[in-house]
């Protein structure tokens, strides 16, 4: 019997397949090297002999999965909110990213970031970084020793960018890349494959990643249908392609064979829909940072119906809250606005829903994760929920909602990932 | 010199009629019994021998005005948010406020709702409470006890309500009204008359409590086209008059010489803005209430391009959040998601103009309240905004931008209101 060997009492709430809550009053959820065994009402005889921890009566949950955040603009949060995306990049977004080239700026900024996420309800991330290698590798040295689990991308862009940030060349920003991956050699924090953006890549340059991609079977994230003036400027950029996802697909950096997160796809019409569920690219839904950069709602309910994997991102910082339990809310209150002011014949997404993609959606990525059915990796929150208390007695359905729309990192009385506990 | 006559040293920000952000750094803002001297660079040499209370380097910012909250409806804020409007009201917020018939539950839930806004950003409200008129008065009772100031009504409704909750006859709300208002004996909280909506109240009731209001001289509150269906129910309920608006004012209960606040105002047509800025009627928007229930966006920037008078209400429980720094984060959003769903010209609001609407805007209904010009009422919040710190140096603008988006009570240090500290 290992540290990783014992099990934990309480609320349990979780959500599988099914996309609906599962609940167990008082109940056991066992930890076995690392993995959940399963949830029980009552603790299996098998178990007796484990080490207990009782959290009665706090809520046990899933920990969250954040399938989109760019590091270095977690420093600007919440500043300058005025403005829309191609813009927003040019004046906020890339002045930030371009200080990455000094690494006493890194350690000083990231800091503030990892420690952050450390202490919120995320325990896995899959994370933006900048061109600069060795401020990347900072970064996941840091995100190695929080106890996190994370996919960080070196981003790559070698057109359409200030000259302080754009790499020289396609071959340089390869070059860059290969030795970038030859230094990831971490437990837990792993590289992904970085494009910013069409827009940001030559022909080029996405060709040779798509190579590289090969060599070393990595994962791949990008940004997709976020805005219409980028859509259209994709169209002009990629003539040949038959959409923006199309695009992807035919530059071999899009699904299939390659595991893939495209965030956004707030402007994705039925074919692009059509061609990320034959191809299983995961959505990464990112409802605030629509909103703040005015890019729009994604019509979440035609990806869920069409059979698309997906999961939600806080963008930093074109969101501004890290918590997924806010994108939660986000998500729920937008489709909502969606709804009502498109008058789409889309059922807005329900609070469950948003909760199964905050955890076993976006959880998949990582493989079994995100959820307490046995076999998924142990990613646990405690959440000591007292002072979101009513006057009258909630059920844990009750708790949960109060969870995602009210709690904060204070509520976290514990944190567990691959049954190692972080606080 | 009473307790009253101080000075506060910090970083001050605030807004004025001219809907701009002003700011000094390290400035000194003087208070002379209980109200605004005014805000200086350098301390004027007759205010030299006045206590000075040094809150460098905190922010210091006019306190928050809330003109649109439901007391009883604290309890189960941020609970089964997937109804609309009319079908939300049968069933969650009417068997909630059922419960105010009982004193001791009462006496709990109204308890931890006093403690939490105090807690909070909000020095001025105009509270909803229920029909029941002893637990009216208990929660004034409490409200007076917490040193804020507020504007309080019994609700009148007399139709299309649940038995348990209908006033018997548009005599005994009348009556029962009056009575109430004989207990009203406080200094810092003030009777409002509360009409619910035009669907719940009688005309009968509607002419009497016209008659109250100019017995009494009293401001009114209610509800204004919210949700669509409730627009038209109203158009068949009033055929005679010209639109909803125009219904309250068929009543003599709406603005000219009666200081009227109307919430929420999703629907309002030309015609009835106008009618609002000609008889001076307070909008309070309620982005997020007006999210949560499926209602809509209000168009805000018609409303202040009109010269309605404007605040912000956090309309708890149809809004989950009490902080008025959330509805101005929220007024901003939405009004962007506005402008890119419904592609109108209007221009999305700005944090600074939602700030003016949270701060000077809603607190004009009090009179001079929610500036720091000169001769306004002494309210103010110190935020320690430490913890969210950027790794460059921030302005004071943009020490606000975060204060909006980020804070929460923690960030709170002191709160004064009329010139007295509450803690």
């Amino acid at each position: 019997m290992t540290e990783k060997n014992f099990v934990l009492k309480g609320d349990l709430c979780w959500s599988d397949e099914s996309r609906s809550i599962q609940t167990i009053s008082d109940g056991y959820l066992v930890c076995i090297d690392g993995k959940s065994a399963g949830v029980f009402p009552s603790l299996p005889e098998c178990y007796a002999g484990l080490r207990l921890v009782d959290y009665s009566p706090y809520l046990i949950i899933p920990g969250l999965v954040d399938l989109h955040i760019h590091a270095p603009q977690f420093a600007f949060r919440g500043l300058g909110m005025d403005l829309q995306l191609l813009d927003w990049l040019e004046r906020r977004a890339f002045p930030e990213e371009g200080k990455y080239a000094n690494l006493e700026y890194t350690r000083k900024a990231y800091g503030l970031f990892v420690e952050h996420i450390r202490r919120g309800p995320s325990t896995r991330l899959v994370i933006y970084a900048t061109v600069h290698s060795e401020a990347t590798l900072l970064l996941m040295e840091m995100l190695e020793k929080s106890g996190l689990v994370t996919m960080v991308g070196k981003i790559n862009m070698d057109r359409n960018s200030p000259d302080y940030l754009r790499e020289e060349s396609a071959a340089l920003s390869l070059a860059a890349t290969e030795k970038w991956l030859k230094g990831c050699n971490f437990k837990n924090t792993f590289p992904i494959l970085t494009p910013r953006f069409i827009p940001s890549c030559s022909d080029e340059l996405m060709r040779g990643l798509a190579g590289i991609q090969k060599k070393f079977g990595l994962p791949v994230q990008s940004h997709l249908s976020e805005n219409q003036q980028e859509v259209e400027w994709v169209g002009k950029l990629c003539p040949q392609s038959a959409g923006y996802g199309a695009a992807y697909r035919d530059y071999d950096l899009f699904g299939g064979s390659v595991p893939t997160i495209m965030a956004h796809c707030v402007w994705s019409d039925k074919e692009e829909i059509a061609l990320m569920a034959e191809r299983q690219v995961f959505l990464a839904h990112c409802p605030q940072s629509n909103t703040n950069l005015s890019s729009g709602i994604a019509p979440v309910r035609r990806f869920l119906d069409a059979g698309v994997p997906a999961g939600l991102g806080s963008d930093i910082a074109g969101g501004v809250h890290d918590s997924i339990f806010r994108t939660m809310a986000d998500t729920v209150q937008v489709s909502k606005l969606r709804q009502t002011l498109l008058k789409t014949a889309e059922k807005p997404i329900k609070l469950e829903e948003a909760f199964y993609l905050g955890t076993a959606g976006g959880g998949s990525f990582f493989g079994k994760c995100g959820s307490f059915t046995a076999g998924n990796d142990f990613d646990v929150l405690v959440m000591d929920d007292r002072n979101l208390a009513a006057p009258f007695e909630l059920s844990i359905q009750d708790r949960l909602d109060r969870v995602v729309y009210l709690s904060d990192e204070r509520n976290i009385r514990a944190k567990y990932v691959k049954g190692n506990i972080l606080f």
